[in-house]
């Protein structure tokens, strides 16, 4: 019998606020594809002005976010996107703005640290002399924080940069900003600040923020317009939808000032775990709340048998390849978590574990952790 | 100044009841993605039992249900579908199937009661030995209701003929039943019996049934799986979907029963607006909750002016074309708003009306309505 | 044992003649992907020129052009295009308007002389200002002569009517014109009156007019320099393919006069077969060099049968579902060919024939027909 | 006024033979869209058998070739291709395996020789447990020899690593075999030994080869089948093909044992370049009949000037980017072609220059060079 449970997977699986419940409880809604959800309308204007666009609107998911924002740009037959290779929208996505959008993806490789180089990215754009045999690069996607590099952040002068060779080639610049929250507070920088290069931004609600369903696209009110019509046409179009836009501005409200936290407790388990002998993390590259752990060669486990021990224990992690987890905090991991989460992946290295969870840091394993 | 609205543009544009609005209050949710939201998962059995399938999928719209079942069945590149010239994937889903999907329509001319000849299916069917030149068919689309013939229904024995048909042949049949309920009821026969024949189908449960969000797609086990990626590939996959999923549930649980009534009040309606000089109503084929008016012509008002002078009654209805309107009926409109939009429309033609809406049907055309 | 082989299933099957050789044998030839083979060069303008259009490009086949044509035309996600539901891009070209370029088609009927009713075009044109549903009518799509009607032919006058509606509502126009040659010869007027209204043509230069190979599409400069990339794209640039090019050079010069004899012999052709008991064959709608004959309920021979036994005489036809074959008149077919054709028609519904096809059809034609 | 021109841009700018051009003035033809045409019949079959493969299909480029390739293997939507990210087909066919085919790309970095590491081509692999969120991988596309790595070859032991590598995983293995005969004759090993791993190969027979147009694709019979489908699908199906296949006959029977002196003068135009102060070329990966060349930072001429005193002199290369430019040897550029080119070349970094092209290697080269 598992005794707690504290899932590491993804920020995603955050349980909905007492906030979240009664605001869409009492939320205001009417039908959204003919325009007229007053609570859809608020969330998509609140976007828009964090962000210093004109305009928003609500998606069932930053998957659907990104598929339209680049659909959207990517819009004529030939169209070619520069990306990272280890990008979420070229791994994680289903390869959909190809099989589903027709766009043809050119990736530039990823550096550590999410960013791509600049010159890497001018390289890839097509000499629009070369027609007969490119496709046409229209847009460039940049991912901030970076989810495959362990929650990485790009600064707003890097943007900058990618925005003015953008503009150079006349391209368009688009953020994956699923966790840009995160890149935000971990920077010190304002949302906007971070976004300004960029015509449009994809952001996720439902994963940091704890909203329970949904992301906001951003950029211009030419861009939304065509936006609504590509939602509809995928099916993303959703009637009484203010109740699920009512939690996510909850979320938006009373939940940014919680991911600092998370990001602390990030660091303290990315301590922890590089403390046990068997694993490996680069605490340096913890920047925000994604953690990636590395199960050294040779060491006494097995990742499966790792993650079968965790799992008893009810500690659930993300596997990643064969000896490597990700482990993603969030603001319903509490500090006890971390240290039950710790004890748990010290006793299955060393074979100790304290099953009633009220392991103490500072008693037990806190020299090691230091 | 409007003294109420009466809102029959569509049975989309229904409020959440208070039953909805507690249940979602209370609903317990996990993350979809992953498979683990009780509620959803509790809809989507709920689904499948009524219709007599393996497995359902709740998804955000009846556009992407009939997406997603369309792009499963035709999942081979040159793949080609048989569906009404007047269906409601052919007219108003952007085209979606072919500008996503890929997937090339082979329009069948829909009768008056929204059939399709099954005759003329069959010499739609391309003869595989011609597959040079020719594309493959892998799919029949049916409707029912069907929307655009004003809500005809279409028998079971119907429906069992053309699975006939398509078993003969090879094919799948897919029903878009956006208001299968309201066929169910009009004819005195369960749904399960209704879809008996087809391998897929999109309920959806937005409309007559008043939930706020969503459809469900039902189907075999391995179709499900299928369109379950697919739904992530179009950026479907909600998190804790639960919510709105709760509020499908009462729907389900608590407003079929009302679908007989909304038919018996867009059987007076449509009585009511015959009787008009200058209006013209096939009574008989109004056999759900749909009604097409058409303006005659030589009619003493314009359909322009006359849209006008409704909606400066409250009256909302959806214009079809230059001289047809198109009006819905739902379990939120009572008997006293069906007069009153009588008394709306009487007016306009007459010069006559009665602004406080307490127009009796008893003295003034009641006869006549009868 | 075949006596001789009359091949009447298409105008695809001629063979070069001996010019055509002698053409190919001494042309100049270069790289055509570098834009640089003087053969193909003088082609294209030539059919420009014809066609009183801007410039032109060489494709390898019919389906190419009106593949290239549809697809530069409705370029953009989410285009529609209107065309007859008996037209040869939507029947015969595996649907790969929408299969390979997600062009969404809105088949509208076919008479039965190959012309869509205006007004059925118009009312099957988007309103722009439903595009939320809608997809984006684009493009109107003419076939002249219409092949499945049996190569009737469109006037100008027509396809004027078309070409201002098209301008209206913002349209382009592309004329299928396979075999638009036959239609000039047979209405007396010349190619580029034919087609004034169009904004791309795609020409055959492989049916009637006997090239081994090719089609040219013509439009304006802007229209080919995106016809050429996409060319390129679909695989269909080929390097010196100026040798092909002189051969249907040839055809364009020497066949377009034999096109009249063609259509007299496939006007005598469809009296005798008429005359057959058994057979059926609309001659008046014989306009140019394709019949359509169907064996009549009740006929002694099955069509199996039929074909079979012509195929024993050499005589080959296109069968067209269970009961109508096509038969397709060109410049290979000499006078004596279609009486030997009858003769062995006549024998397979009779039970005579005469092998040495020296059958006159001065002395016996009404006897032998009867 | 140029005295002499010596294309050197491609492979694909020669000229058809003298035995060529009678081969077509007597080739037997048929309607090949009927799969009737002996002569293109004869061509498919004799490249089938150089490469031990069930059956071929003329096509008309090598882009062609690949992309029904990877079409026929990517049938359905969702598919992935992994190929290498400086391949042909991801860098040079516009895009077109995605924007017409919906197919994504998987590009895995070429190594300097043309290959990708085993170990990244099996890490690219999707997973398919992780089907939710991973396009289904179903394709590795090689190139052998590679053109941009500039004509280096794999070895067969190579190409049958990762052919056991795709079975292992059950996915197909496509090799764009542009210049298969090129990477056959430097290796010294046989066509079919070098493809013997691989489920199809698009072989080109208008590059090196010197045909006039076209490609042959092999594979299995039921890979044909599919493929000539779809080649008719993209308008690449013609009719009287027989004549250029009877050329490209010609180019398979005489001009594959002049690859070899293609290969010879390459390696010695490449030494004499690099002799050239201001020029680098790497003279070991000079392996069949490509070179690429680059400017060195600082030179005295810019390439801009360096091209256009080239082409003043008849000498024509392809730039590749700002400081690199492409040569290509084939059959039709003789010895005293390279002498004249070297010497071209000398005088533009030197000032002087031999206008009689009389320039002999055996008594200036070592002075000239330096």
């Amino acid at each position: 019998m598992v005794a707690r449970t504290v899932d590491l997977r993804s920020d995603t699986v955050t349980k909905p606020t007492e906030t979240m419940r009664a605001a869409m409880a009492t939320a205001e809604v009417d039908d959204d594809v003919l325009g007229a959800d007053p609570t859809a309308l608020q969330l998509e204007s609140e976007v828009a002005k964090i962000t210093s666009k004109e305009a928003g609107l609500f998606v069932s998911s930053g998957t659907m976010g990104n598929l339209i924002s680049v659909l959207v740009h990517c819009d004529i037959r030939g169209s070619e996107v520069i990306l990272g290779d280890n990008s979420h929208i070229h791994i994680y996505e289903n390869g959909g703005i190809s099989t589903i959008g027709g766009v043809h993806p050119r990736p530039v490789k990823n550096n550590e640290d999410g960013t791509m180089d600049i010159d890497s990215i001018e390289v890839a754009i097509r000499d629009p002399r070369g027609e007969l045999v490119f496709p046409t690069t229209k847009l460039i996607c940049l991912e901030n924080s970076h989810a495959n590099s362990g929650g990485r952040c790009s600064s707003a002068e890097y943007t900058d940069r990618v925005g003015e060779l953008a503009k150079k080639h006349g391209l368009m610049l688009h953020i994956d900003g699923a966790r840009i929250f995160n890149a935000s507070v971990a920077l010190g920088v304002p949302v906007q600040r971070l976004v300004q290069a960029a015509d449009s931004v994809s952001v996720c609600l439902s994963k940091g923020l704890g909203a329970p369903v949904g992301s906001v696209i951003v950029g211009s009110k030419s861009f939304i317009t065509k936006a609504r019509r590509l939602r509809k046409t995928l099916g993303g179009g959703m009637r009484q939808v203010g109740f699920i836009c009512a939690a996510a501005f909850v979320a938006l409200k009373e939940n940014v000032e919680k991911l600092d936290g998370d990001h602390k407790k990030a660091k303290e388990l990315a301590e922890g775990l590089n403390q046990i002998k068997g694993l490996k993390v680069d605490v340096a590259a913890v920047e925000t709340n994604i953690i990636y752990v590395d199960i050294v060669e040779g060491s006494k486990i097995t990742a499966e048998k790792l993650y079968k021990n965790l799992e008893e224990h009810g500690v659930l992690v993300m596997p990643k390849g064969l000896s490597r987890m990700r482990i993603v905090l969030h603001h319903q991991i509490s500090s006890s978590d971390v240290h039950y989460t710790l004890s748990c992946f010290q006793q299955a290295f060393s074979g100790m574990h304290q099953e009633n969870g009220s392991y103490s840091i500072s008693t037990s394993r806190d020299v090691s952790y230091a």
